[in-house]
């Protein structure tokens, strides 16, 4: 099932996407919604990100050739960070290359979990029934303020437009072996796979909840692979005008511009 | 003003304090609230954390002796880090020694900016305009995972009920000239005035500004004074028993109880 966010003639509403169709649904999104006989056209509607995350806990160098092309050391645990709330954009929506940091801003395609129940000190083998589903993400990064300027990474992992979500969220999808890739300006330049990651989905889940209660809502990003910007001789940024396409097997394509 | 959130028969609510007397209020905390003819003895009710913030900033290294303290060069600019906002605890509720990191848990007493007006590339001069009030925080920290353990400060800093908030949000408050304390079982740990900070508050709201919306609901911690529990010789943490109180002068006392 393809959970979706839209806005219609100023309405924000839930819906499920099935066969171009948004059907919408009323309710709360994490416990008991109910689809009502109310439907548009995708065309009809403009997707939003599919939620807005409670949190946005993010999980470092979680991909091992992208550890390697960092020069860092394969972590034994995962590193958490966060993004602030505020950086959240959906489909479409440009990504605004921030006035003062604007020389060094990269992409990193992630799998984005959306967490459906509260999890607690959960076990790897229960992690997955606490999943809503899984979505798309862009951890858009101001390299200079993360490597450089400042010590810790939440500023420049939280310009407002940097936490592109979306296109919606799809239920069913096994997290440990799909297609991860983006492209800008239809040029490949990350193309993995889930399976390359360090820490898997259930083992991210139950180590972020053993560290802090996740509330429904919550947004887990689970890393990047190899092929980010700041990597690459020589590095490549994005800048005015670039189209960014995070694509992940089994769900789809979230696609953003890059404004200044 | 003193504006709480309070839980009264398993109903939360937001009202104004005044004289023991809590006042009801209904509609939006940070637009167009009203004053009902509803009120309570304080007594009758359980003040709650006075809001759930939407996201919760906080600068590290903001007071000269404490920068001093931890052996750190004086910050050039505001240092920037983010709390995840499940760490939310009210007055008198117990912060929780983690199972896994309960040996070096630390407090640190700092006053909590409230934002109440969307706030995006603010300049001091305009920045206190946007605030709707103050309360006291206790960014409580797990140093083994601070210090030694992780990189990045948000897993240290954001363990279930490492945010103590409250008691109340004073909308009346010369945020520049304000004693702040901490004591443990009575005995004072950090004595100190916000004059020592070294970002102002009305620099901190400008240059978080600059780099993200600050939503209404933002909560922002502006650092800690000198006397924290892991500059001290020996070091001295927090332990299950202990009473930590956090005071500050025009606002009052967040007292809360720690457990294992």
């Amino acid at each position: 099932m393809r959970i979706v966010r839209v806005e219609h003639q100023g309405e924000i509403f839930h819906g499920i996407l099935e066969d171009q169709r948004v059907t919408r649904i009323t309710g709360n999104l994490f416990s008991d919604f109910q689809v009502i006989d109310q439907s548009y056209q995708l065309k009809e509607v403009k997707l939003l990100a599919p939620l807005v995350p409670v949190n946005i806990i993010a999980i470092g160098l979680n991909y091992r050739k992208h550890a390697i092309e960092t020069g860092k050391p394969i972590p034994t645990k995962p590193v958490i960070f966060l993004k602030a709330t505020s950086s959240l954009i959906g489909p479409e929506e440009p990504i605004r290359l921030p006035k003062q940091h604007a020389d060094e801003v990269d992409f990193e395609a992630e799998l984005a979990i959306v967490i459906g129940k509260i999890a607690k000190d959960l076990s790897p083998e229960e992690a997955l029934d606490y999943v809503l589903g899984y979505t798309c993400a862009n951890d858009v990064s101001a390299r200079d303020c993360q490597h450089r300027l400042d010590v810790q990474w939440a500023r420049g992992k939280s310009f407002d437009t940097f936490c592109p979500l979306g296109p919606w969220i799809e239920t069913e999808l096994d997290p440990n072996n799909q297609g991860i890739r983006t492209r800008i300006n239809g040029i490949t330049m990350q193309d993995s796979n889930t399976q390359d990651m360090i820490f898997s989905v259930k083992e991210i889940i139950s180590y972020c909840s053993q560290n802090m209660t996740l509330l429904p809502g919550t947004v887990i990003l689970t890393g990047t692979p190899e092929g980010v910007g700041t990597a690459r001789k020589p590095p490549v940024y994005l800048k005015d005008g670039d189209i960014v396409e995070v694509e992940i097997e089994g769900i789809g394509v979230l696609r953003n511009s890059v404004i200044k």
